[in-house]
């Protein structure tokens, strides 16, 4: 892993360790904004409370025996691809492996919402997790918590997941366990659950109204909220800096989008100015990233710029360049990687 | 893991650790016929020749620079199941364990195929393994090796597979490089591959036809080929034997064929009379199995026996009764599980 931060602990995936769809486990990056919890099994309990007709307290074991699903879904980090921002924007710096893709097994949350019954007037569905701390020396402690909408709370792939690739969710991302909210930025998927709450109005936590949301110059203190995940595609090999030998070569990537499938990768071998399809290479996937392939003949000594460049079915495509904001989300610019192409085979 | 033999090592995946549609690595069946080989990378080589316009030599690394693909591929056993069978067959006694699932990644074998190029008149490519030994009094000694008929090695799907679940793949699942041929029975998957061959006429290898073919009664010495998964759907939980509360359950389970999608899961909870669908749990997948639930209201005290049926989008179906055959091969039967209902919540 590359390590971002030592503590708490903050690490990225190595892009070139990236084969296929799935990340192992021990490979998937790790996003902790505090000593991350351990937690157990056994005694763990999820409170379903809040705007509720009745609240409950479910064991581990009893959500086990709730209804489930199984998704492979991409987690993206909403400051992924941050240290691309000039000015430089707050935060840790994650180059581009704060992506990871995994599939994930739990109950949809719909099932356990379904079972307390909203009150009159609900509006957002709070997630809370059993990590926390300082903050803010106006906030003082509190706790990671998010919140979702109602409709999005009851979307059925929105799930209490508490398998991994098919094991038990290990401790460092989120044992026993977690929101899993498909096609959304990283943050909405809150770690090592421990309380789930219904409110009328909106939530005013931390880190939904201070973090999480795009600070932008001439928005007059009106913040967008962080959400769905942008269309983006990454180039795992070669990597930036790299140097090639004259003849073909494959260049490999990943495409993903929050609002819909990736239909089309396209690279630049020429710093931008012209553009050619790239192959897929894995299967079609609602919420996991594609791997893609394209065929690259190195023919002029020199330094070469690559790039790529997705769309998705909605008909989103990357920026050419950042859309900066203060607290640096949400960067799917096309990424550019410069390689020095020379010698013989 | 489920022990089957020692040595060589044989050992089931245990149905009920099996969340979701990925199998650990650790947790996938093992099938050795001999002692697994293991095979330093580094010094690897892969053959191709036989009847070819030029004989190649690859390297491990020149594998990983050609164009790839990933595929979550479900891998059986054709003895699976051969337990069922009545009278008990010939060898290794599987239970319902001998089927597992993996993402793997690798250059397909057409790609390297068409490189060398085939003369005229060839009709079967053989792949041979590292893994060999005494086969019988009348052949002695001969490598596990298999012959694919063109079209099938051909197939863009077929794979030289070099990575499983995004790890380099493990010794005792082939290392460095195995074929993975998906939709057929695990016996084609060659590991720990050392030579393809491309040959005219049939290969006639002890493991082509002695072996993995349907010995029936009655056949007059033609026996049938062993080749493509039959549908098959298999209930995780509960397990046989398993005692169950009065009231509601879920029934689990996993269902595959080799021919087409699954297409539907029925449940049965009174041994056969009557059937209900099974809801889908996991995505569609063309060569992986889906995870199904049932419902089931446990209302009587007393012994239930629960089945599953399964129906491929080709329209093939799941046998009442077993299709006995001398060495036990693709029982694709409808299981039974027997539970014992009794006492109070």
């Amino acid at each position: 892993m590359n390590v971002v931060t030592e503590q708490p602990a903050n690490a990225e995936t190595p892009l070139q360790l990236q084969r296929g769809v799935i990340t192992p486990n021990e490979l998937f990056f790790m996003r902790n904004r505090f000593s991350f919890p351990q937690i157990d099994t056994s005694t763990w309990r999820l409170e379903i409370g809040g705007e509720v007709e009745r609240t409950v307290s479910l064991t581990y074991r009893e959500l086990l025996s709730m209804p489930s699903r199984s998704l492979t879904v991409t987690l993206e980090c909403a400051g992924n691809g941050r240290t691309g921002m000039n000015p430089p924007a707050e935060g840790e710096p994650w180059q581009y492996g704060a992506a990871s893709t995994a599939e994930w097994t739990g109950v949809p949350l719909a099932f356990v919402l379904e079972g307390v019954g909203l009150s009159e007037g609900v509006t957002e569905i709070v997630a809370e997790g059993h990590d926390g701390g300082h903050v803010s020396d106006a906030r003082g402690e509190e706790p990671f918590a998010r919140s979702l909408p109602v409709p999005k709370a009851f979307h059925p792939d929105t799930l209490l997941a508490y398998a991994m690739n098919g094991e038990p969710l290990p401790d460092e991302h989120g044992a026993p366990v977690r929101l899993i909210v498909p096609g959304w930025y990283g943050m909405a998927s809150v770690k090592w659950l421990k309380r789930i709450h219904a409110i009328r109005g909106h939530f005013d936590g931390y880190f939904q109204v201070d973090r999480y949301v795009f600070v932008e110059p001439g928005d007059g203190g009106l913040h967008r909220p962080v959400t769905e995940i942008a269309v983006r595609s990454i180039i795992t090999t070669p990597h930036d800096g790299a140097t090639a030998h004259l003849g073909n070569h494959l260049v490999r990537g990943l495409a993903w989008s929050g609002a819909a499938p990736v239909e089309s990768v396209e690279v630049s071998v020429d710093g931008g100015q012209t553009w050619q399809p790239a192959l897929w290479t894995s299967e079609p996937s609602r919420y996991a990233w594609r791997a893609w392939e394209f065929r690259w003949d190195a023919t002029t000594p020199g330094p070469v710029i690559l790039a790529s460049r997705a769309r998705d079915a909605a008909g989103n495509t990357q920026p050419e360049t950042i859309t900066w904001n203060e607290l640096g989300y949400g960067n799917n610019a096309i990424q550019r990687v410069a390689v020095q192409v020379g010698g013989e085979v």
